[in-house]
Order: structure tokens, then sequence, then C-alpha cells
């Protein structure tokens, strides 16, 4: 049938057509079948939303992401048909019967997620399937292989290149920003992508964003890491590995994380920039994302495996994930608490031994050093991991010069003190993590939790537990709410439970 | 935050509101997260769907559902903040593990079905992983019960009230059309609600809306069941299990019928019209739902044993479902098939041996007959089955006195011929329905397929093997290419295959 297109500017990340019920019943197509939209010598395949009055009959209206695939303008005439589901759904029917898919099934399911082909329905089927029936070694290898060739890739002319990824789950694991100095200080390239937060208070490249311009393109990182020796970018202003985005956007709302996805999306980002040796930080620890140090264990062989399956040398190292990394949470914060450590060249023992036993396992892999971690200590401590950050700060168009007195953070704050005397048994990184979004992380850089006291530490009645802070005073009110609700940080005497009677 | 509403009248089923970019940042939701909306002292959870340009910053779109829940106009200022996730996302989780969910909590999942509270990502997960972990028998008992409690429900003060069900599958079913007045004639209660074709050409809705009104109240299904013995209902203007159409929206799609699913959602429609004696059809032959003897024969089991323990005596019976039922298949062109055949008080054997042994196990199961097929064929031959069908037309609004031969079908008709003499070998489920909906059935009533020659029929060259209806030129053009590419109607001389050298 022919139509009338009319742009109808939804922000979507697929093809998408809006039809008038009537329009939608006389092609015979209901909500979220495919039509097949032609303009010209352009075509597009694109799923049917279903509207009474937005689109009048005789019009069709075309998503941004439609309309600009066909090259069209208001009024244009095109073709609309049905179109048949595309093959991939049948495949993912076959994983959901529980059968083994073959190099070229896999990488036709992961072209169409690339080309958004996939509805919400056909993508989760997709995703749940594969967690419970599983996919073997050979299926996790073909998924990265797929989502590295469907995405940019970089390649170095020259220098050994390594990198590092931390699975996450751990409030305030600012890491990158000392580790990628200390690695490039050392004469290695080290091509960091990283992501933004998702349900967490800050990614790495939120808090980057605080110093620097994150949203680089393929071409900037690498000409950045050929000249500097290395970059924190943000990858989603890539096209790296482009499915694993649109894989996360379904796994998000089920907070979710299957094993064969996280293999890929890990390694397919790490095998896209050219790594030849990556550590993986694998956090286990009580409200971490791994709570359980077998499962840490069972998935650092897992990516063992996955990178000499991909000609990568890979290291995991499985860390203490029980309690924030450092004190600070939330993009400002972090910045400024990472800055001050490089500056200072000491700080939380969390923070520096984590990130220096991390650069140490890369300097030990690539023959740098054989006390990989003693290396990264005299690098650090000399200041030139401070003084190579600056160099990539100014390199991603931030100022070489900048200090940790300069970040701004939030100026609404309030105090939690301690109302007992004890020492601190828990620090609740799930609820830390909240009270830092309620606060307006990771949106208003400046918001978020500063830790004063951790586990093991004492505390006296009237001591500060945490400071909030917030860019804006009802946000501060409504984390202040969520803070006093939750229980961020226990404290206990040491004597922790009493059996028994007391007195006569 | 504070928003001013506008009303976006997208037609969705479920409450949804639109956000600007920058509102939803502000808030700190993403696409498909939740916010809760307050108006005075209404209130709804939502989901996000965010845009740029639609609804500008500080106003927030409401769909129809949403606006309407909250008794709301263009201008009213509504509170819009994050809300968590309704507690069955948890639950779903759970089944995504693989263990066995308490009757609460299946309960509490029907119920965010029902009130449109999950996403099509959390449905679907529900839906796939009850596909691959399973259920029980209890499970399976819960999800029916549910479905019934979340939904209305008719009750019979007096009689014996019966049903039966068609799991689907086979084209040209029209045996409720025969069963339910050969039913009531014999004094039985027969409140059929019927469905809509899906994926097939006709539903027995789409059928019997050609001669009278299905769209009817749970009120008047009563009523006039009450009144003259029988009635034929669309099911989804009533709001009888409201949670089995939103699964089905998300099976359709990945065409996926899981058996806890499918158990539930037929057994739950019977018994929220009372029905106390079910038959069960299971068609199976190559191109129907089920293909093997063995599948049908244990989903037959599984219905009977659903049927005990929800109190309701059932039977299930394996019918031929190789080929189409009759001859006719679209909706006017399968009313007239009916009605003729009830008119000349015989007709396709297929059709007539079908529905009269359908009939005659309800008879069989509730004492009005030793020899139940004996009794539905008396009932049949005397002309009172056709006689009780005009009273149930008349009672829902139809045409009391119509013929087969006032039925109106396609005047756009083309015919296939035999190219060569032989036997009909198969005839093809699949392709006759893709030709009949391509005619424009279900939509346009008068658009099907009539099929000249079954399995097993002589054919010679130059025989009518089919014939499509269509009411419109394109239509029937589009029909007769999916004809000649699909292979309807197999003919084959008697000799099949031929190995060796022919001459010398």
């Amino acid at each position: 049938m022919i139509f009338k297109a009319v742009r109808v500017p939804f922000k979507s990340g697929r093809f998408a057509v809006i039809l008038n019920e009537e329009d939608a019943s006389e092609l015979g197509v209901r909500e979220g079948d495919r039509v097949r939209v032609r303009y010209g010598k352009a075509g597009v395949v694109a799923t049917v939303q279903i509207t009474r009055e937005i689109v009048e009959k005789g019009f069709v209206g075309l998503t941004d992401l439609a309309s600009m695939e066909l090259g069209i303008s208001d009024g244009a005439e095109v073709d609309v048909f049905p179109s048949p589901k595309p093959k991939s759904v049948e495949l993912i029917k076959k994983k959901t019967r529980g059968e083994k898919l073959s190099q070229d099934e896999i990488r036709r399911i992961v072209e169409d997620i690339t080309n958004n082909a996939l509805s919400e329905v056909e993508l989760t089927a997709f995703v749940i399937s594969s967690m419970l029936r599983g996919m073997d070694f050979d299926e996790i290898e073909w998924l990265t292989r797929s989502m590295i060739e469907t995405g940019e890739r970089i390649e170095f002319d020259r220098g050994t290149v390594v990198d590092k990824h931390s699975i996450g789950g751990v409030p305030g694991n600012k890491i990158s920003l000392l580790i990628v100095p200390t690695v490039a200080a050392a004469g290695l390239l080290i091509p960091k992508t990283a992501s933004r937060a998702i349900t967490s208070a800050s990614g790495t490249a939120d808090t980057m964003e605080v110093l620097a311009n994150v949203n680089l393109s393929v071409d900037e990182i690498k000409e950045i890491t050929e000249r500097v020796g290395g970059v924190i970018a943000w990858g989603g202003a890539t096209n790296i590995a482009p499915a694993d985005d649109k894989i996360i956007r379904v796994e998000h709302p089920l907070s979710i994380d299957p094993r064969p996805q996280l293999l890929a999306s890990v390694m397919a980002k790490k095998g896209s920039v050219g790594a030849k040796h990556v550590v993986i930080d694998i956090p286990v620890g009580e409200g971490a994302k791994i709570e359980k140090v077998e499962v840490g264990r069972s998935l650092a062989n897992d990516f063992i495996e996955l990178g000499r399956r991909l000609g990568l040398n890979v290291m995991a190292a499985i860390t203490y994930g029980g309690q924030p990394v450092g004190r600070a949470i939330g993009p400002a914060l972090e910045a400024r608490e990472a800055l001050k450590t490089m500056e200072d060249r000491r700080g939380p023992s969390s923070l520096v031994e984590k990130s220096l036993g991390i650069a140490g396992i890369l300097f030990e892999m690539t023959g740098i050093a054989t006390n990989g971690y003693q290396h990264a200590r005299k690098i650090f401590e000399s200041g030139k991991t401070l003084e190579k950050f600056r160099e990539i700060v100014a390199a991603q168009g931030g100022d070489e010069s900048v200090k940790a007195e300069d970040v701004a953070v939030g100026d609404k704050t309030y105090t939690l003190t301690s109302q007992v005397e004890g020492a601190v048994v828990s620090v609740n990184n799930k609820s830390i993590v909240k009270i830092a979004r309620t606060a307006g992380a990771p949106k208003d850089k400046g918001a978020g939790v500063y830790v004063h006291k951790k586990r093991g530490e004492v505390v006296k009645v009237g001591d500060p537990l945490l400071t909030i802070y917030a860019e804006k005073e009802w946000k501060l009110d409504n984390a202040i709410e969520v803070a006093n609700t939750e229980r961020p940080i226990v404290v206990s005497g040491m004597v922790l439970e009493v059996y028994g009677r007391r007195g006569v």
C-alpha cells in the first residue's frame, strides 16, 4: 500500500513505523509485526506501532532512524507491505530448544542485533535462552568474534597493546585513572574504553569526563594512544562491538548478566582495540556483582580460556569487592580522589594497592618487570603516574594543570554521624550507590557520597560516617531520606551478640 | 519533579509516559524504567519512553490508558518520580533460576501481567523461562486459577454447562458452528467464547461474526446461553482471563506456545465460564500445530490432569489435522460452508464427522446418551442443529432466516487448476493459510480459499484445485503470486518416483 510519510521524532534505537489502526488492519499487520518500507531504491524493514490519532489514515509515521535511512522528507510517498521475520528469529528459537548454534548462525543473530532488526521480545528470548540453555565455548568464541567483526576496530602499527577491564559491581572503583597512566608511563599502549554508569553511581567514563573529553572517535583513541601511550574514552561514543550495547539494554531491566554475554561483551571490547595482554579485575564480596569466590574463580578461568581461543593473553585478578574502593563515590568526588592520590603519591590503600597490583600484572605479562607490583609502585611514587595522567588529560582536551582541589563537587551536603561507639562492621555497597544516585549521580557530576569510616575503623559517638554531596537541594533531601532508611554503614561494639540471661 | 501533563494518544496496552530526553536524565531514568505519576490522590506506575521533540521539557506525555486511569486533562500538574520495579520482576528471575514458584508468587505475577505492570522484556523473560525451566502441575494449576481469578467469571444458576476448545493450527476448523447448536439442542448449556485469528485465516469469532454480533459482554453471554442454550462470542470482548491475551502478545512474535501457558490459557477460559464438562480438540498432522501423535497424547493427558485439579471433567480428542477441515477457509466462506452443511443435513465428512464426534463426547460425558455420536447425528439429521443455530444467530442480533446462499463472499476470484493427472498427495495447511491471508482474510470477511480437491481425490489435467476469493484486486494479485510459489496442493501420478535408467 502507498502511504504519505510523516516524521515522528521518537528517539528509538530501532526502525519503527507508526500506522493508523485501520491501515494496519488493512495491511494485515499487528503491533510488533514487520513491514518493509520502500522509497525509490531505498528500503528498510521496520516494526509496526499502531496509533489511533497521531498518524492519520493514509499516512505512515517514521522514526528518526527510519527516515534518515530512507533519506525521506515529510509528504514523500512510500510503499509499505508486510515483511517476514528475519532468519535470526528462527535461530533464536533453535537456541530456546537447547541446540548448539553454528558460527554462521551466531554471526547472523549478531548482525541482526547490530542492525536493530530484532524486537525487544526477540532479543530477550535470545538472552534468556542463552542464559538458561547455556552456550559452549565454541559458541561463546563465535559470539565474541561476531561482536568484534560487526563493529569498528583499532589496529596499532607499533608497540605492545595492553588493556584492563573490571567486571564491575563495586562502587568507587576509579582504578583505571591510576592504572592507565602508570602503564603508559612504562611505555606500553593502553587504549582504554570505559562505560558510563548504568546502575552504578559513576562509570569510569563519567569520572574521567569531569577532567577531560571522553567522547572520542576510534581514530582519536588510536592517535592519542600512539602519541601519549594511553587514553580513557567512553566506549559508547565509538562503534566498537555495538551489538553488546543492545544486548545490555535488555539485560539491564532484568538485572541479569548471563555468563556467555558477559564473557563475550568484555572480550569483544578488548579484542576490538587490538589489545594483546589483558587483565580482568573480578571484585568479589558482599554486595558486589559476584559474592562467592568460587564463582569468581570459575569466571576467571572462563576469561582465560576465551582469551586463549581469541589469541589474547589474559590474566584475571580476584579483588576484594565487599566495600567501596577508596572513599569517594560519584563522578567528581572520584576524579578528585584519584587526582589527589596521584598528587600525594599516596592515598587510600584499597585504591593504591589495587591499582598498582593490576598495573603490575600487566608489567609481568609483557615482560617489563619480574616484580610488576614493585615496578608500578616505583612509577607511582616517582610522580610519573601523575605526569602521564596530565598528559592524557591534555590530549583529551582537558586542563593539563588541573589539581584535585580545583575539582568542583556538590555544594549541598549532609553528613551522617554515628549514634554509637564501636567499629564499622560493614559498608553496604548497594546502599551507598542508592544514596549517591538519589543525590544525582552520575547525571549531576558533583553528586555522590564520601565514606569517612570503612570496615574495621573505630568510631566514636558523633563521628561522621559519610557525607552526601548534591547539586540540588531536593535531590539532597531525597538522598538523606534514603540514607536514613538504608543502613549504609553498620557500626557495632566489639561484642556483637550476647546469649543467655543478664543479671540475676 | 512536577510536570504539565499532555495526552499522547498512542494505542498502548500499558501505562506509559513520554518524557523529554533532558527531563529523563534529570530524573535519572532510562527508557523502560518505571516512574510513579501522582495526580491528586490518583497514581499510576508507568514505563518511560524518551523523546527529543514530541514532548517538550517540563511536560510529560501520557498514553490514553494512563491519562484515563488518572482522570487527567491536558495541562494538569502531575508529580513524577522514579519507582522501583514491581516485586514480580524478582519472581520472574526466580523462575529463570529454575526455582518453583508458590501460589502467591504466581498470583502476583499474573496480577502484574493483568495490570500491564510488566514490560515486554520482563514478560518475555517470564514466558521463555517458564518454557525452558518448565512448571510442575502445582504451578500450572496456580497459573490457571490466578488467570481465572483476575478476570470476569460466569456462574450459571441452573443447567449443565459444557464447553469445547480446539487448540488450533488446522485451517477451516469451523466445527463450533455445528457443535454449539447440536449440544444446545440437547438441552445442555454451552457458553462458547472463541478467539479471532492471530496467524490463521479465520478464528471462530471471525467466522461467526459474518452472521451475528460476537462482541458480547459477560452478562450477554450468560443471558443468551440461559435463554437459547448456547452462544458463540468473541472472548476478547470480555474480560475473561485477561492475563492470557497479554501473554499471547509476546508468544505470537516468537511463534511459541509453551505448554504451561497453553494448558492454563485454555483451561482458564473454560473455568471462567463455569463449564463442568469440557472436550479438548487436539488436531494432529503435518502442518498442524502438533505434528506427532505422541505429543498430542501427552498433551491430552495434561489437560485431563489439569481438569481434575480444577474440578472439571475433561476429555480430549486427537483429531486429524493434516489438511483443512471441510473445503472452505476464510470467514465468509467458512460461515457459508457451515450453514450449507446444516441446511443440507450433510456435507464434507471431515466437518460433519468431527463436529458430531465431539458433540457426542459431550453427550456421553454428561450422561445424555450412551452412544453420543449417534445421538448427535440424530439431532443433526433432524434439522434441529440448524434450527438451534438460527436461534443463536437471532439471539446474537443476526438474521434468523439467513441462508448459505445469502452469505456474500469475495467477488474477485482466481482458480488454480492442475497441470497433471493423478491424485492429491497433500494439501498444505500453511500454504493455504498464507494464500487466504494474503487475499485479505480475516480482515476482509469475503476473502479466503476454497479447496476443490483434498487428499486422495483423483485429478485430471485442467481440474480446479483451489479457488482464491478476495474483495480487492491487488490482494487477489498478491495471493495468486503466493499460490504460484507455494505448493498448496500436490498432485502426483500413482507412480511417485522412478529409479534406474529408462530406455536403452
